[in-house]
This record gives C-alpha cells, structure tokens and sequence, in this order.
C-alpha cells in the first residue's frame, strides 16, 4: 500500500526537547539537567494518568503542573517571573536540523503533526520555526480530549485525511508512541536517536550510574509494549529512503 | 458518614517493593538498586500504557516485561534461572512491619486489598503473609482489565462492599494512586513514607543529584493531579486514629 501522508510526532521528533536545558540551568544554576529529565518524565506520567482518570486538561495544563512538581520536588525556591520564562520555551523549541529538509524531501505526500501538544503550543511552535509553510495540518490530542496512546488520538490521522491506517507512515522517536501507533494499526519508523548501546556502556562505567544519563536511558529504548515498529532510523533524514 | 470499609493498596503500601533489592543484588551485583527503581518506573508505566492503548494485559505479565527491559537497558546478560528466581520474590514481598496490627486494629470494619497485582500474584502474597486471615476481600482490578487510576477499578470496592464510595477509607503510599482514589471520590489517606525534605536536601547535598535518591523522590511526594488526598499519615500505624 503506497504511503499516502507522513504524520510525526512533535516533543522529541521534530523537536528538541533537551534544549530546554539551557533556560532551566539558566533559571536555576546547576539543576538545569535534571530538571530538564524529571520535568519530561512528569510531563508523560501526568498526561497518562489524566487520560487514565478520565481529568483530562490540555497539555499546557500539564507542562505546568510537571514543572511545578519537578520544582517542588528539588526544593527549589522560585518566583513566577523565572516559572514564566522556562515554560515560555517550551513555544520556541529548537527544530532538530534535519527536519525541515527532511519534511520537504516527502512531499508531495500529506505531511503532518500528530501531537500530545495543545492547539496554541503547536500553532506557536510551528509558527516560530516556520514549518507551517511545509505542514499539510498541525493535529492535537486535544480535540478527543485524550492523551497518546489512546487509540482515539491516532484516529484523528484518518479523520483529517481520510486515509487508512496502512496508508500512513507515522514517525516518533518516543517508544510508547510508536507502540500505540503500531498497536493502531499505522505504519511505524521509530528514530532511535541515542544508541542503547552507548548508555548500557555510560551506566557500566559509571559506579554511580549517572542520573542524567539514566533518566534519558528510560526513555531511549524501545518499550516491551507488545508493539515493534516496521522500521527503525537513526535520523528524519533517512525517511524519505523507507517511504 | 462512618467509613465502612478500609481499602489497601498492596503495592509500596502494605507490601514492600524494595524489598527486591536484596535479590537483585544477589543476582546482579553492583545493580540490585538501580534495576528495582528502573523496574519499578517501567512496571507502573507498562500498566497504564496498556490501559491506555486498550491492550490489556496482568500485571503478571506487565512485572515481566518490564524487568527484562531493565536488564536489557542495562545491558545484563542473564538466563531464564536467574529471571525467575527474582520474579518469583514478587510473590514474597515484605510485609511492612506494622501492617498486621494496623490491619487487626480497624476490625470490624470491612478490610480489603484493592490492586493492580493479578489474582494469582495477589493471592500468593496474602497467603505468603498470612495476611488472608485478617482480610475480608482481595480486589484485583483484573476484574475490569485496566489498571488504577481508571475509575473502574475502584468501583469494584462498592461492587464488592456495596458501599458508597464515602463510606470507603482508601489507603495508599503512590500519589498517582491517592489521586486517583481521590477523583473517583473516595476518602483518601496517603502514606508519605519517605520526607520529601529529606529528599531534597539529599539533592542539594551530592552535585551529581544521587540518581537512586532521585528515583525514588519521583515517587514520594504528592503529585500536581489536581486533587489532594484527606489524610497525610507516615505510617500504617496510624490509620485507627482517623476512622
């Protein structure tokens, strides 16, 4: 079956999400690299769990509340001035360089976000790296109310384009996204984007097993979830080879 | 409203889960501590990952694949013997020491577990306790095959009691847990077992921010979730003070 749109994940797709690092060490001296891990891993947890509960707020909601956890969590003391402008950067993400020639080389397929984001975090977002001129539609979770995984989420794929799930190339470099994509029923390329291989080596080298380097391990192998995707990259330069 | 029943969590709240590390070392030396924190993390997000992806599975077999993950994150080479002889401690979990008094002291009220353990694993660990003789109900949420913090779980405790969820005292040390009961509308108390000051300040103290501190504190202080439980108690001891 020819592939008939490319939809990608946006948060650690297309883009980076470690750079926000930079602000959060600026913020707060010497806790910019672990607020940066724990900051994620809430932010996942939370919108997880919000689906799962049934609470649903948008994913902006739950940025915030994530932070505001990690804050807490580190004792960290803080004013509203500095909360504002480390959340402020996360509608001005660095776009992995890569991207934007990558989402040219697909076209003239159908090429899309499909994203956990809320509506204004992914209008600004695109805005700001001036992909809205290559992206056929920027589609949020928001609009079933419901978080990846969810089947529902992935839905919204068929009903903005009026393709079938096997007429769809769907790109994460998230493992439980391209799990749920898969278990969906989509066809998936998973961007490993840091070798297993090298963070095994990292934790054996180190006796204290590097937190930081541990935090982004849990998050870079792909998951037993049951799923595989159908191709593995090491980069969204490679998609155009496997479409 | 008296409450009419008292409903425990198992897991981290009247069983033990660290107590694994012992075993873990054992079988793989130098990472008995990070292969239960990893394991611990991937086996909650495994439960409500499938739940979300509608791909139930036990949480037999959630525990399995998330510790092959670990050892596979890790980079640790192991045979079938090794991988079940710790598995197999998650049906001998301690019992937290002031669990069989606390549970004997709330008598006549109803007593239950309410957990996402599968009844198999549930039932060898009552049993292994000797926990069964004071218990009135063991609740696997296998029953509605999703996991907590859905809110079908925790309507088996009124399915089981036929109890409204105000006469239901719900006791758990996992914030996402209290949360959930919370939402459902259950009387929460939650088990702060470790200070999350204490926490901190082991933070602030190690510059590398000690990552099986930091594992455990992603863990241990109250989640943003938007909804806090009724009681804050250190310790199962004091359960009988607030009902």
């Amino acid at each position: 079956m020819p592939i008939k749109a490319v939809v990608f994940d946006a948060y650690g797709t297309l883009y980076d999400i470690q750079s926000v690092a930079e602000i959060t060490e600026d913020a707060f001296p010497g806790y910019g690299e672990i607020i940066t891990q724990v900051w994620r891993i809430k932010q996942l947890e939370y919108a997880w769990l919000r689906s799962l509960m049934r609470r649903y707020q948008d994913f902006a909601a739950v940025t915030r509340d994530s932070l505001a956890y990690t804050l807490r969590m580190l004792g960290l003391a803080y004013d509203n001035a500095a909360f504002e402008r480390v959340i402020e950067k996360y509608l001005h993400l660095d776009l992995y360089p890569d991207a934007t020639s990558a989402l040219a080389a697909l076209k003239p397929r159908k090429i899309a976000i499909l994203s956990n984001g809320s509506p204004d975090m992914l209008g600004a977002l695109v805005r700001n790296t001036a992909l809205d001129r290559l992206l056929d539609a920027t589609i949020s979770v928001d609009a079933k109310k419901v978080f990846k995984p969810a089947p529902q989420a992935y839905e919204l794929i068929g009903e903005t384009f009026g393709t079938a799930p096997n007429e769809v190339l769907f790109v994460s470099s998230n493992p439980w996204d391209a799990a749920g994509a898969k278990s969906f029923g989509l066809n998936v390329a998973w961007i490993e984007r840091v070798t297993p291989e090298a963070m095994a080596l990292a934790c054996v080298e180190n006796e204290l097993v590097a937190p930081l380097t541990m935090f982004r391990a849990i998050r870079t192998q792909m998951d037993e979830l049951g799923f595989a995707p159908d191709h593995h990259v090491r980069s969204l330069s490679e998609l155009p080879g496997i479409v």
